[in-house]
C-alpha cells in the first residue's frame, strides 16, 4: 500500500517523455546532461517554501525499472521499436542527484534539485520528481503556514476524506508533519510513516445513542486515557457543553487528566470562550478545547488573535489540499549538457522574460548572520564554488543584484556564516545520504523557521528574501539570451 | 500500482472510525443503519456535479479487510482489545450500496450513495468511501466545465507533474476522462483506465540539439504519423514557427496529414491567430493547434469567444487540482438505524441550520419533460416510492419546496418522465451491478449535459437546478428537530 514501495513506478510518467527518449536513443543523443528543478514563486502569497519530499523521491528513483507487463504496455501503442523497448528493459536510474534537504527552507529562483545523468535517465524522472516534490514542498509549506499561526497550540492533520485520491492523503500527512502537524488521523499514514495518529468520535458516535449523555458516558468509559468528546450534534451550549461536563467531573474524580471536547460548527470563538467558561466554573481547568470545521491558517490566526482559549486546532480540507493554492508550479529544465569533455550551458527563453531559465551548473550558498538568521542566498555557478568559499571564509561581500533591476545591487559584509545548500544525495544511481527520520525533519522546518525573520513568515504581503545570481552566473546568462536574440 | 486492487485499504481511514467501532462493538451497537452521502453546495460556484468514482469505490469495498500486519500495528497503538481486533480479522464490507450512476449529474442535498449495512461496517468504509468520490466527482465536474467552455475543440489532461500525489493523477486521469477529458498524457493511468494517450515533446527536446529546425526535422523524422511541435522554445513568431512550417511542407509532401504546432506561452488569442495565419499562407491548412499553460475554464472560454483558431487545449493544473475549488465538501451521514424490527429516523442538528441533515431512508425521483430535459428532483422516502410511482406514472403534479422558505412552492405538472436516481450496486457485499466502460460513463455524461438547459450550465452564476424534498420527508425532518429542541 505504500506506493512509494510499489515495483512499478516506471510507467508513471508522461508519454511525451518516452517519445524524446526513443528520439534520444534512435539518434545516439543520451549524453551526460544536468537538470534543475525549482519554482518560480512561493505558494500562498508567502514569502518562503518548506522543501519535502525527498526520501519518497529517492525510493521512486532506486525502484525506478520497466517491467515485461508495461514494455508490453508501451508496444501496444505502436510508437515504439523493439530495439527502444529492449533498451528500456534494462534502462535504470544510475545518475547523480544533489538536492536541498527535507525541512529546509526554499525560494523563488534557485535549484532544489539537480539531475546529472544521462539524458534519457534525466527525462525518464521528470514526471515522478516533479509530482513528488511539488506536492510535498506545498503541503509542508502550508502545514507551516498554519503552525505559524497557530502559536504554541497543537495542530491535526485530518484530511483523508476530503484529500485528493489516496496519495494525496498519504503523502500530504508525511508532509504535514515535516511542515510541524503534531498527528494524523490517518491510520495508514501513521503506519507506513510511523506518525502519531489522534482522533476520537463523530456526530454518528452521538446519534447511535439514545442520549448525548449515554453517548459520552460509554465513550469515556472505554476511553479514559484520552476522551475528547464532540459536543455539537444537538445544541452545543445547551446540551453538549453540560453533558460532557457531567462526563469530565468523573473522568476527573477517578483520577483521569486527559479529557476534552471539540467544536466543529458554530462560532468558534464565541463558543470556544463560552466552553472555557463552563468548564472553568466546572473547576475543569484541565480540561482541553479542541477545534475544528474548515481551519485554515487565516482563521487561526484570527481566532487566536481574539483570544480564543482553544488548545488543538484540527485541521482537514484546507490543509491536504493547500486549498488556496493547491499546486506549487515547479518545474525540471535542461540547464546543460556535455559537448566533448565539458559540460556547455543550455537555456530556455521565453516570450514572458520571467520564464527564461538560469542555465549551467548551479548551486546555492545562503549567509547567515551571527545569531544565525538567515540574510540572503547567492546562487552560484559550480565553477565558482572554491572562490566563492574562499571569499565567504574571508567574510568578503557578497553582492546581492535585484532579480528584476540588476543595476540595483547591495554588497552584504555583515554575514558570520555561509552554506551550500544543494548535496548530494545519490551517486550513480545509489543513495549516498543518510535520510533523518520524520522527527528529525520536524524539528529541523521548524530551527529553519526561526531562523527567518518573522517578516518574511506573515501570511499576507511578506517581505521578499534575497536571492541573486552571482555576477558571473547573471553574465552568462546574458551571454546565452544574447546568443539566441 | 493500482492502488485500488492493493490488498489493504483497510487501514486507509480515520482512527475515531476504529475507537468507535470498538465501542460498537464492546457495546453491542452494531445494529443495522443506513447512512447517506451527500454535499451541501456544487464547486466552482457552478450549477451541477458530475458523480464519479463508483466503480474504484466498489473495488476497494470488495478487497476490505484487516491483515496481520495491520493488526499487530492498531494492537500497538493500546487503544484495542485483542477480542475486537480478533473480530477485525474477520470483518468484511457485506452491506448494500445503492448509488447514483457515474456520469449523473448531481446536485446539493440529495443522496449520491447510500449504504445499508451493520454499524460497524457502515462506519469502517467511510473515509474511502469520501475520498474517493468526493474527489473524482470534484474532477468530473471541473473536467465538464472544462469541456463545456471548450465547444467541439477537444481537451487532453496532462496534470501528472502537478496533481496531488500519484493517486492525485491517477484517479484524476480516470475522473477527467469520465468527465470529458479526450486523453491524458500519463501513461500508467492510460495502462490502468484503457484511456487514450497523447503526447509529443517538451522544451528540453528543441534544447538538446543544436538548432530548433534540427531538432523539429528529426522528429517528425521518428513520428510522421503525429507530429506536434512545440514552438516556443526561443521565439515563437520569428523563429519557432518558421522552422515547424518547413517541416510541415516536407510532412505534407510525403502524404501526411496529422500535424500541428503547440503554443505554450505568451498571449494565446494573438499567437493562434499570428500562427493560423502563417500555416494558411503557407498552405497548412490541415495543421493543427495546440494551445496549452495554465488554461482553465474561463480563459477558455474567452479564447474561444474571440474565435482564437485553437483545436485542441492542453490542460494540467486547473484540471487536476481542481485548481479554484480543491475539494467537494461530501460528507457521510447516519440516516437511520433498527429499532426492533424498523428502521427509525435519526438527525444531526446543527447550529447552522443548513447542516441539519435529512433524516430517514431516501431516493430521488428525477423529472424529465417531454425533450428529455431535466426539470427537477424530488427526494422522497423510500417508504412512499410506490405512491410517487404511481403519481409519476399518471402525470400528477409534484410539488416542488423551496429549500429555505417552504411556504414557496410550485406544482410541477408538466413532465414527462420519472427516474429513481439510486439503483442496487452491492447486496450483502457482492457487486449486483454491471459497470460500464469508461467510453460509455464519457457518453453518458455529455448525453447527461445535453439534457440539463445551458442555464444551469453556465459558469459563473447559473440557474438553481430544483431539488425538493417531498412533505413527507419534510414532516419527518421538522418533527424530528423539534423533538431535540
Amino acid at each position: 500500500m505504500n506506493i512509494y514501495d510499489s515495483a512499478s513506478t516506471a510507467l508513471l510518467t508522461d508519454l511525451y517523455e518516452l517519445t524524446m527518449m526513443q528520439g534520444y536513443y534512435l539518434y545516439g543523443r543520451n549524453t551526460d546532461v544536468v537538470f534543475d528543478m525549482f519554482f518560480r514563486k512561493p505558494p500562498f502569497g508567502g514569502g518562503y517554501a518548506v522543501f519535502a519530499g525527498l526520501e519518497p523521491l529517492v525510493r521512486a528513483l532506486t525502484k525506478f525499472r520497466f517491467d515485461d507487463e508495461q514494455l508490453s504496455y508501451l508496444s501496444g501503442l505502436g510508437l515504439f521499436k523493439d530495439e527502444f523497448l529492449r533498451f528500456l528493459s534494462t534502462l535504470r536510474f544510475r545518475g547523480d542527484l544533489y538536492a536541498v534537504e527535507e525541512g529546509e527552507l526554499v525560494f523563488p529562483g534557485e535549484p532544489l534539485l539537480r539531475v546529472h545523468a544521462r539524458m534519457i535517465e534525466a527525462q525518464m524522472i521528470e514526471s515522478i520528481l516533479l509530482n513528488i516534490i511539488n506536492f510535498q514542498t506545498l503541503i509542508a509549506t502550508k502545514t507551516a503556514r498554519i503552525v505559524e499561526a497557530s502559536g504554541d497550540r497543537a495542530v491535526s492533520e485530518f484530511g483523508l476524506r476530503r484529500a485528493q485520491g489516496i496519495d494525496g492523503a498519504l503523502s500530504a500527512a508525511r508532509a504535514a508533519f515535516v511542515g510541524g502537524a503534531a498527528s494524523t488521523s490517518n491510520l495508514l499514514a501513521g503506519k507506513i510513516f510511523g506518525l502519531p495518529v489522534q482522533g476520537t468520535m463523530a456526530h454518528s458516535w452521538v446519534m447511535t445513542f439514545s442520549s448525548e449523555q449515554d453517548a459520552f458516558a460509554r465513550y469515556a468509559r472505554l476511553y479514559p486515557g484520552h476522551t475528547i468528546l464532540l459536543v455539537d450534534t444537538y445544541d452545543t451550549l445547551r446540551q453538549g457543553i453540560p453533558a460532557a461536563i457531567m462526563v469530565f467531573k468523573k473522568l476527573k474524580a477517578a483520577g483521569r487528566k486527559n479529557f476534552g471536547l471539540r467544536l466543529d460548527s458554530g462560532d468558534l470563538e464565541y463558543l470556544s470562550k463560552r466552553a472555557r467558561g463552563l468548564l472553568d466554573a466546572a473547576g475543569l481547568k484541565e480540561a482541553k478545547i479542541v477545534a475544528s470545521n474548515e481551519l485554515d491558517e487565516y482563521i487561526i490566526e484570527e481566532l487566536v488573535n481574539k483570544g480564543s482559549p482553544i488548545d488543538i486546532f484540527g485541521v482537514g480540507t484546507k490543509l491536504v489540499t493547500a486549498y488556496d493554492d493547491p499546486a506549487l508550479t515547479g518545474i525540471y529544465k535542461l540547464v546543460a549538457r556535455k559537448a566533448g569533455k565539458t559540460f556547455v550551458p543550455v537555456i530556455k527563453l521565453s516570450n514572458n522574460p520571467e520564464k527564461t531559465t538560469s542555465p549551467h551548473i548551479k548551486n546555492v550558498m545562503r549567509l547567515y548572520d551571527k545569531e544565525g538568521s538567515m540574510l540572503g542566498d547567492q546562487v552560484f555557478l559550480e565553477s565558482e564554488r572554491r572562490s566563492l568559499e574562499r571569499r565567504a571564509a574571508r567574510r568578503l561581500p557578497m553582492v546581492f543584484y535585484h532579480p528584476e533591476y540588476s543595476y540595483e545591487s547591495l554588497a552584504m559584509a555583515d554575514y558570520a556564516d555561509g552554506k551550500v545548500l544543494l548535496r548530494p544525495i545519490m551517486k550513480n544511481g545509489e543513495p549516498v545520504y543518510e535520510f533523518p527520520g520524520l522527527p528529525v525533519l520536524q524539528k529541523r522546518t521548524r530551527s529553519n523557521l526561526q531562523r527567518l525573520h518573522p517578516s518574511f513568515r506573515r501570511l499576507l504581503n511578506p517581505h521578499v528574501y534575497k536571492v541573486s545570481l552571482t555576477k558571473k552566473l547573471i553574465d552568462t546568462k546574458i551571454r546565452m539570451i544574447k546568443k539566441y536574440s
